[in-house]
């Protein structure tokens, strides 16, 4: 405990930590801002939705990876948290940028978007109930942060490819399945975004208990049952914090990174 | 056969034996729960199904492709099963876990879904008959199990890519080409866990023969006539235990990765 | 001269030169036959049968790349005669073989589709002179066979993802700008193939002269033009050899490859 | 600033420069004329047209990326030049070989479609005022070049995969988003183009103001504060060399590759 007070008072006083933390803000902003848009239209196409949520995801994630580690979720983020990959001051801090971009992109789309757009909310389908919506989103969340865990896994090896495309199409295959059941959200910071410019907050908790346990589940039965070396092996490799790329702060750029990233090709987990 | 039975009482008794069993399930769950999910639906989209059984395989694949080799369909376990890949034990073990896995999925999103779902079963189209369906399916299989035994040969070099994305892609390619004309099932699992939901057993025998007649069909072309030396190549360099991930059991977490992983490199098939 | 009779006059008597044929029979059989089979509707979606021709060449390619180049297209084919990255002899039967594989495919799904199916000729839109569609072609072909010589450039560095999936996504998109125009063919084979279960074989030659041109100006513009030293390049470095995977026989599986492979690293065209 | 002269008058007279603006020609026309093949129909389709925008620049930049950067955008040329990755020459010289290459691909395309094409115009949808499609522009365009930034970023390691694919589906995402509210322009050299096929020219400013703005706030804020190294390191690296695959002239073919590849593999930017 002593220890991760130590981590949080160093990571606080680091400039990449409040770039982590805007990248975080920037991320969610543009992604709730680009998968909305599609919903913002005369003819509702679930591919189209399905696949803007998707893209939106992969995109985002490619582009703050490798600075803030990409969550961009806060169902993502309690799932790090929970297995201790990050302090609890990243995580509280990382939720509130998320769903505050979350609110700003939703707010942004909402004043440049034709009038009588319905906000695009996350809500039960019809003829589905409460209870039903909350276990699809568990459902749906549990796959999602199960790749992000899997794509992390530093003792993964081979089967290489485009690590955010694979958590991106985990997102679009999360709407084709549940989107018009429980409204495919898998996000909280998503919902609350959606809330606060549709206005309407059917069965709000279901978006956020429900993606958040899913995520601790997912979480929690990556790294306890179906991987119970990969725990270790992150901390001690330390992939967080290139995951991150926030606690390796003033390296970039001023040492040869030629030899620094041929050390780096054999500790990275493979994608 | 000493050697074989040698081999199973000794995985038999590894946590990595059983892990991988578990993966296959909760694999297959989520792959029908995902993939049958995007039926549950008003006005049916044969692209939004398509891609949902696509994507729920490429995704599930790169979950558990370092667990238990991703099968995820006893059409692709039979094709290594008769290539000697696995053995008989972990070939039945993971049939079981495969179909058990896929009623599991598709009873719970019975449970969750809107009234009047009829289940999503495959059965030959209007107008083909059970022979033509049956043929199909093998074609279809075939493609797919080409594919998986494609992105696994230990001999192939560059033209790297994700695997798990491949295969994933050429089940939605299945579906594009055979939806509507054999139900484009592929996977016995599949098909058994849309039975046991919809009670319509139409022609059920046709998702049993048909893919694991394709799968047995794809796997001994491969060895045999196409890649001779890929068999040979796979068992001696333990492809399999790799891709299986199962009887590396310990070392995980343990030992020097640094140093591991990069034997790797050279050892591993180039995705 | 001499030394290319020489050359063909060993490759025809090697095992792996006929198993090369015979992969570019099969990868072009279920290309056709899974292409086309996304035809077989009662309702034509053209993001359906875009997406089933543009993954049928992803993942064909992706079965056969490392077995014989996987070209499964004369216009690909020519492409690589007229630049000498593949002997005369080569390129008449792997022409030969992509033309009958593309018959077999069309006609075994012509025997398993419900009746009524079209077949799915080439022909230009309504509107579209012959003339219009044969500069159609050129271009739709120009791009595909661009992406192909891009990606096998052995001077190529980075960027890297995976081939087939770059190739495949040039058939999707060639399919998503023209299938309305001239049917998109960019493939004699393909075009044949529909001639024969359809016997529509209207403006046939357009789908013949169209590629096998765009197939030529897009070799020849490349290698003379935008990378001057790409042929060169090609041929010192024998990566033909490779992207065929045929010239290299029997080491396959006797030789310790993990050495070899880590040669080819170095050696291999960056993806 | 003299050694930007110095630099310029160096890059001039070098084969490798004007095949670079070449491939800018070539790469745009191809990505509108393939663009904008899928807006020629009798019935729009959107995911149709976000595709084919999408796959044309995932395809054309990986055709391009190796010869010239694949900029195919003034939007992304002027990211380049305000962050001093190219010189004003260059800059210059793409835009103006980006602005004939949209033209032209427009204007083939407009000899070989069917009478009644209305050349695809970019402009505010129904009920979108200029200014919220200018801003629309703005967000649109910052992610596109945010993902180019990040992509090229040499600081970044690791999460790999195809570069081109994740600028391509960029693409495709923002026409999920914006197609009915801004027209999804994202690049002037597009919406010029398609200004003069069609003779409409509404709102016209807003697709070069707002995009160009996106492009250079993108560019600013990745390298001032997101990535606050990746500028130093950009041009110690000579990155842009590399990306732009023009400045090392003459090596090709005519060195010792497989050393010179093996020294880049730790000096390139990882995908």
């Amino acid at each position: 405990m002593p220890q991760v007070v130590d981590k949080m008072s160093k990571e606080i006083r680091t400039a990449a930590f409040w770039r982590a933390c805007l990248a975080e803000f920037i991320g969610t902003l543009f992604f709730v801002f680009l998968g909305l848009g599609s919903t913002v239209t005369t003819a509702a196409d679930l591919v189209r939705i399905s696949l803007a949520f998707g893209l939106a995801i992969a995109t985002m994630v490619h582009c703050t990876a490798h600075i803030s580690g990409g969550h961009l979720n806060p169902a993502v983020t309690i799932g790090f948290w929970v297995t201790h990959a990050i302090t609890p001051l990243r995580a509280i801090l990382y939720i509130v940028a998320q769903v505050l971009g979350g609110i700003a992109g939703a707010g942004i789309l909402s004043g440049l978007a034709a009038p009588g757009w319905n906000g695009g909310p996350t809500k039960p389908g019809p003829g589905v109930m409460n209870y039903q919506a909350f276990i699809l989103e568990i459902f749906l969340t549990f796959q999602l942060v199960f790749t992000v865990f899997s794509t992390v896994d530093p003792d993964r090896k081979g089967f290489t490819g485009s690590g955010p495309l694979a958590i991106g199409l985990a997102v679009a295959l999360g709407h084709f399945a549940g989107i018009e059941l429980s409204g495919a959200s898998m996000n909280p910071a998503r919902s609350i975004a959606s809330g606060f410019v549709s206005g309407d907050w059917t069965a709000h908790w279901v978006y956020w208990v429900g993606p958040l346990l899913g995520g601790i589940l997912a979480a929690g039965i990556y790294d306890i049952i179906l991987a119970p070396t990969a725990n270790a092996s992150r901390l001690r490799k330390c992939v967080t914090c290139k995951y991150d790329a926030s606690e390796e702060e003033e390296p970039r750029g001023d040492i040869d990174l030629s030899i620094v990233n041929h050390a780096h090709v054999a500790d990275e987990p493979k994608l």
